[in-house]
């Protein structure tokens, strides 16, 4: 299976949604939000998130399994390393889907250091349409039968209160979708994603250089092509595009990587996954006491507007989750405690904002 | 042609324009975004944001011409009820675009009584693509030749500082396409749309009425099918489909009118645009100085967050002018000065917090 074709499910799957939706009015907008159960409150996050039985079989490398423990280990070491210095404790919700799947919410709202963090975990068993599991193959065939996929991921935003302390993202996810009926078999196709990226307000060169190089470290690990080409991926995916300019910095972004072992690939994940804390926790620590200025706190807001513009119209997480029926209070608790627009704003020349927005339009190079 | 026809060539446009743009990067995107060309800045209003000459040909009814006289005249009243209630003037930005059309974007920020108030005039020559019209015709044909079409129209909303004022939003437009080319004298196809919505954070039932009598005794005037039908209307396009909730309380709705004649539906259009003043600025000026709690204003914070969600993720306008290269602050002038997300916040029972929310879940008759 080609790389680039396992990525079409999603454009179409997402477009023909959105086309029903607009031409349908609410009724017909959740008939189309048929993809993913409703999801169930629970008390407290199981051991595990799977199926039980025989939904997991065929999965010789227990990649499911392996990918849940992964994503909630480093659900756990981020949380603990955020907590250690905000100081106040993540609120959990947990919650299960009748026919298998779940997700672990955890939540630090209005901290002393963070106004919102969330780290989310999941695990999806969904329903894919057969036009789109035929765009990505390249199979024939005029099944109409909705083809399983299965997803699970780690996702998350921390918003900082201090202006000068940047914004971090970072998700990192593995997708498979089985063979369609009739065509037992057929492989299964499977893929990783994910990234690791920083918004910050006000660029501190040093600190941008940092948080670049502690992933470039990780990625020249595994592979030397992986961060020029990630990072220039980074470039082109965080970008709002009806305003020409990215909502930060970057960092590394990849998605339907299938060319190498699952092994290989888990391992990477691994590895980035547990980038995020040295990468962005450092620099909170240096600037979560800086002095600031109303106006700076104004620049922060409105940057926190650009953020919402860039989730809610363009990012392929919260996009695919509000059609699909996911948790809703999940997928946007990436958007910021706080926001604001000012019309037709644009920084003064030569000011510290023009200089943040310059690096948003044109990309700079943090590390050789 | 179908009135419901002629709604399909927006629906299935913008969902190709996004496919194209969640497939590729920026570049494509911005390709994409070819239908409406880069707006040049200009001192001043023009008499006439129409093209000069052979461009209005064909039009006996000098419905373009007429519509946008209109438009412009309920600009210039609109704006001087909200000016002569708040102190502050509105500040105007005007732009023309090289093949013509061109806006008028007024904007009242940071005022006494307002936040962020806007109304805007805009005259749009575009593109739409050949499969699109195909579609709203049922006409056949393998022509790729893009399709021009024509749009004016006069869109707002006004967003006051206390909690217990609430929030407007009006659009009135009229759109034509040409027969598209090889098919010469085929019929061009037209429509009206248009609609005016409350958006309260507090619900008081005699505003709400108030607002509602308003704009039905205007519908009544021209149809007693209207209000009860654009009503409807209003209830399931202001929906945030993700949250099972309206942004507000309603009010009128409806496109794709093309069942009597362009002088009646002009008519109809100067009328509604007519009622923006007396439904809406008695309610702001009743409540324009309550007091009120920061709890109360956090509510409101969060409820202009949904709204947010709305415009950007489901309002067709935004969607649609996000996606042609329209120019950005005015079509982004919709969004609140601030607001604000809370992870997973419900209102306390029996609140009035509580009460809005069933409101905007459960429509109410607020006339007879």
């Amino acid at each position: 299976m080609r790389a680039t074709g396992v990525d079409k499910p999603r454009a179409v799957r997402a477009s023909a949604v959105r086309a029903r939706a607009t031409r349908g009015g609410a009724t017909r907008a959740r008939a189309a939000a048929q993809g993913i159960e409703q999801e169930v409150k629970i008390d407290a996050a199981p051991t595990t998130l799977l199926r039980e039985g025989s939904g997991e079989e065929g999965d010789a490398t227990q990649m499911r399994a392996r990918f849940e423990k992964m994503i909630r280990a480093a659900q756990n070491e981020i949380c603990d390393a955020i907590t250690a210095l905000d100081g106040k404790p993540f609120h959990e919700d947990a919650w299960t889907r009748p026919g298998g799947g779940g997700g672990i919410s955890r939540v630090l709202q209005d901290g002393n250091v963070f106004e919102k963090a969330g780290v989310n975990v999941s695990v999806v068993y969904g329903q894919m349409p057969p036009e789109a599991y035929r765009a990505a193959t390249g199979e024939e065939g005029a099944s109409k039968e909705m083809i399983p996929f299965f997803a699970a991921g780690i996702s998350s935003v921390m918003h900082p209160h201090n202006p000068m302390a940047p914004t971090v993202h970072f998700n990192y996810r593995y997708f498979e979708t089985d063979a369609p009926k009739g065509s037992a078999g057929a492989p299964r196709a499977w893929w990783f994603g994910g990234g690791t990226d920083l918004t910050p307000s006000y660029i501190f060169d040093e600190d941008v250089t940092h948080f670049h190089q502690t992933l470039k470290d990780i990625c020249d690990k595994h592979d030397g092509e992986f961060y020029p080409k990630f990072k220039q991926w980074a470039d082109d995916y965080f970008m709002i595009k009806h305003r020409g300019e990215r909502r930060g910095v970057g960092g590394v972004f990849f998605d339907d990587m299938n060319d190498r072992s699952k092994d290989e690939l888990l391992a990477f994940a691994t590895d980035m996954a547990g980038g995020v804390v040295p990468a962005y926790v450092p620099l909170v620590a240096k600037h979560k006491d800086d002095e600031f200025t109303p106006e700076q706190r104004a620049w922060q807001q409105m940057r926190r507007g650009r953020y919402v513009e860039f989730n809610l119209v363009y990012d392929r997480g919260t996009t695919f989750g509000l059609k699909t029926g996911g948790r809703i209070e999940s997928i946007l608790m990436s958007l910021p405690r706080y926001c604001e627009w000012q019309y037709d704003h644009a920084p003064e020349a030569g000011s510290r904002e023009a200089d943040a927005l310059d690096a948003f339009k044109n990309p700079r190079t943090w590390c050789a």
